[in-house]
């Protein structure tokens, strides 16, 4: 293991942690609100940062199990540093509820212990929705936008955090690849941003709100969440755009260099659309009478089916009340996620897509044993290893939500309360499906220790479960 | 396809079933009873079995998909057969409710819609526990104890058949293994029988309840279960039973022919008994309180953990009652089920000892990605097949299981209820984990809809979910 280098990398992790905290610092000082809840975490992740980034590897090379470490403490790290505002600020009573809030908001999972919004300070709750936005890119995808990396080092980190079962062409050349990759989100965020300008928000509600779409986050500056804004258009346009945060990026790319053609015949975007478009009709047809109509029914059934799909969480409603099969429709869409590449959570379409795919593959071979199944994907065949690593990683997915249930049902709290919020955490999306932990609930009542095992079912969710049980194999701090 | 053999075996096993309804009969007859319900089946069965098995293949040579179909629709057959006496009796209103019965029973599940169990004919109830026990062991491995058969023949049916991730050497030689099992499962029967009549059961409820935990049923004589003839002795003897016919069959073969060694090196039985401890010890810490004091603790939760690991489902108290974790501890259980080739449902222990192996080494495989991983099981490798296809089935057995989890939940039932009914009917358990249709519950209250949806839950579980999927694809049909 190359120490040196794991923690020289974490040290510049820490430092663009430390540039990115300006941002909510100014807000704070523009507001002439008490800037230490921001300055402390920023100065000591500053300093820290630069401590390990003084060190001198002999070599800069490492290797899979480097980038995994680099990934799984290097988030770690940031959630600890960017639970310090919240803390500080005395928005949250321990330091154990404030570090569930920065992991909630880093992994874009917005599932919140705040009771009292309205009196957080605006530099703090600017932190909050921005970590959404930071974490829903990855924050090492960005240091490798800004820093200079060899092409191995990059790969090894690109790979233990972007999310999907197969990494793309675009891999091996990790710098320029996240660089297209922020200017897309960069600039749909800013799109989201003027669209909800136009709906009557303050430029402070539409900016913040923006980013925390654009992670597929779920945070709100209104304790009512969207709906707190009382208007369908603004509604409307964050329906649409967490529909979008939930398209692999890849395809955004494609469309900007000209390729609408391969973009539009992209197998994972009609699943995804034919999902959504299911999911919406079943639940429209199944909540006539309870909004009274088809168009209000529609308006309810596809702004609650894309919050839920990208793994974003927004509120309009208390979806905990809706028919037992619609909530059934939500857990299940809480599974899949949105497309590999996008900023959602969830096991991901593609991979989903995969595994069925084989499963059929396999049973027409157990019908003839003789003929020749292949599994493809995009007119080109899945690899065994692709295969064989979605499976394991579905199996491991629900070992790890069961694991969790258990966990989380040591508070006392009923088996459908335990079984939705490991789900919604390991999935990131927010809330549960019961009134406890729904749109208009809270994770506040959970006991410290819960609040413990959410934050690292959250951190398992975001980075897809490698690069924190890596973390805990005894083999890992072997030489 | 063939068309004919697969009649004609379908015939032989109308045949066998017709024979084997001889016995209810006969205790329909001795008690006085309208011998109708019974008889009218039998000669239902015996004629259109007499019927099929007159058809002359030109050849009698079955492949893999002729297996599926054979497993598949016998199963299927016999259930509609055996639906008939709950039905004429007049105990069930609806034929479905009694199609439900005896999916139920052949399948070893043990969840009912019995609402007066007193006012039931003895014969059908005799039928009714039986069926567990034919079920348990498999109307096919019978079939192929008594009849004459090729290698070939007999391969696929067991294949198809019996439950577990890799056919050990015994298969090929389907037919002496097959008597093997059934003396085993004879004498064990017996054993239980005798230890039920010391502890001053009636000889009829003896021999009944040892079918029932043979097949690793749950269908009880008494509405109250095991708790109704309040007696520690029988509970104690009933849970013991049931931890053994959680164990592989092979095992107690190789005790027969000296191997003792051999059989109690298994590493499926050291997690087994492992697993038992483990979770009995968890339980008996969370029942003190509820039971005043660690031997009442102790037993309820050696007893329960047996009831539910075993798969059969009966029962001494409400567990829906216990601590929340006590209950995620029982349903953590249900996925598991006991070891591979014993009588018991759910996935198997073996296959996910094969699944956490596999997870462990590919950890390790990522953090050194040069190293040589092997998944070993009792000393020797597991190929890459057997993993592939485990995990495969156990990412099946979740799809399908959220599937039916949505079906159930159509009838309006919670989110705890619906998802714990589909477990246990896929697991083929029994009891659920909400009051409703926990072990003083029923499944009578589901819609007819419901309850067809559930049997073919159970039928899929029972048969480890190929022989009754390859039936709904198309590619099967076509020639």
């Amino acid at each position: 293991m190359n120490t040196r280098m794991i923690l020289r990398t974490l040290g510049q992790i820490l430092q663009i942690f430390a540039a990115l905290l300006l941002l909510p610092l100014g807000v704070s000082l523009l507001h002439r609100e008490s800037p230490l809840p921001l300055l402390i975490p920023l100065s000591g992740a500053a300093l820290v940062g630069l401590l390990f980034s003084l060190l001198r590897p002999k070599t800069t090379a490492i290797f899979a199990r480097d980038g995994f470490v680099i990934v799984g403490l290097g988030w770690m790290l940031i959630s600890l540093f960017g639970a310090l505002p919240f803390y500080l600020s005395g928005a949250l009573p321990t330091y154990v509820d404030a570090l569930f809030e920065s992991v909630s908001g880093l992994t874009t999972t917005g599932a919140t212990v705040v009771t009292d919004l309205v009196g957080m300070p605006r530099g703090v709750m600017f932190w909050r929705l921005f970590s959404h936005w930071i974490g829903g890119m990855g924050v090492l995808v960005f240091l490798m936008a800004v820093l200079p990396m060899s092409g191995k080092h990059s790969m090894h980190i690109f790979r233990a955090e972007v999310p999907g079962p197969t990494k793309g062409k675009l891999v091996p050349r990790a710098r320029q690849t996240a660089r297209v990759l922020y200017m897309i989100y960069i600039a749909l965020t800013l799109l989201e941003a003027i669209f909800l300008l136009c709906g009557g928000m303050s430029f402070y509600d539409a900016i913040l709100h923006a980013f925390a779409t654009a992670g597929t986050g779920g945070f709100s500056t209104n304790p009512a969440s969207i709906a707190g804004f009382g208007s369908r258009y603004i509604e409307t346009v964050v329906a649409v755009f967490m529909m979008l945060f939930g398209v692999n990026f890849n395809l955004y790319f494609l469309l900007l260099i000209g390729s609408w053609k391969d973009a539009l015949k992209n197998e994972e975007l009609h699943w995804y659309l034919g999902l959504i478009f299911g999911a919406v009709l079943a639940l429209t047809m199944g909540l006539l009478k309870t909004y009274g109509g088809f168009a209000a029914a529609f308006h309810q059934a596809f702004f609650n089916v894309n919050a839920i799909m990208s793994t974003t969480g927004f509120g309009t409603v208390d979806f905990t009340v809706w028919p037992e099969y619609g909530k059934w429709i939500l857990v299940l869409l809480m599974f899949c996620g949105g497309c590999a590449g996008s900023t959602s959570g969830g096991m991901k379409l593609s991979r989903l897509m995969i595994l069925f795919k084989t499963v059929v593959s396999e049973l027409r071979q157990m019908v003839r044993p003789r003929s020749v199944q292949r599994v493809e994907m995009d007119g080109r065949r899945v690899e065994a290893g692709t295969i064989r690593a979605a499976a394991i990683f579905a199996v491991l997915y629900f070992a790890l939500l069961l694991l969790f249930s258990f966990l989380v049902s040591l508070d006392g709290v009923d088996l459908a309360t335990s079984f939705t919020a490991a789900l919604s955490c390991l999935s990131n999306v927010g809330p549960g499906m019961t009134a406890a932990i729904g749109p208009a609930g809270s994770f506040a009542f959970f006991s410290l220790r819960t609040k413990l095992f959410m934050s690292l079912a959250m951190l398992l969710g975001r980075l897809e479960l490698y690069p924190i049980l890596v973390l805990f194999s005894p083999r890992t701090w072997k030489n």
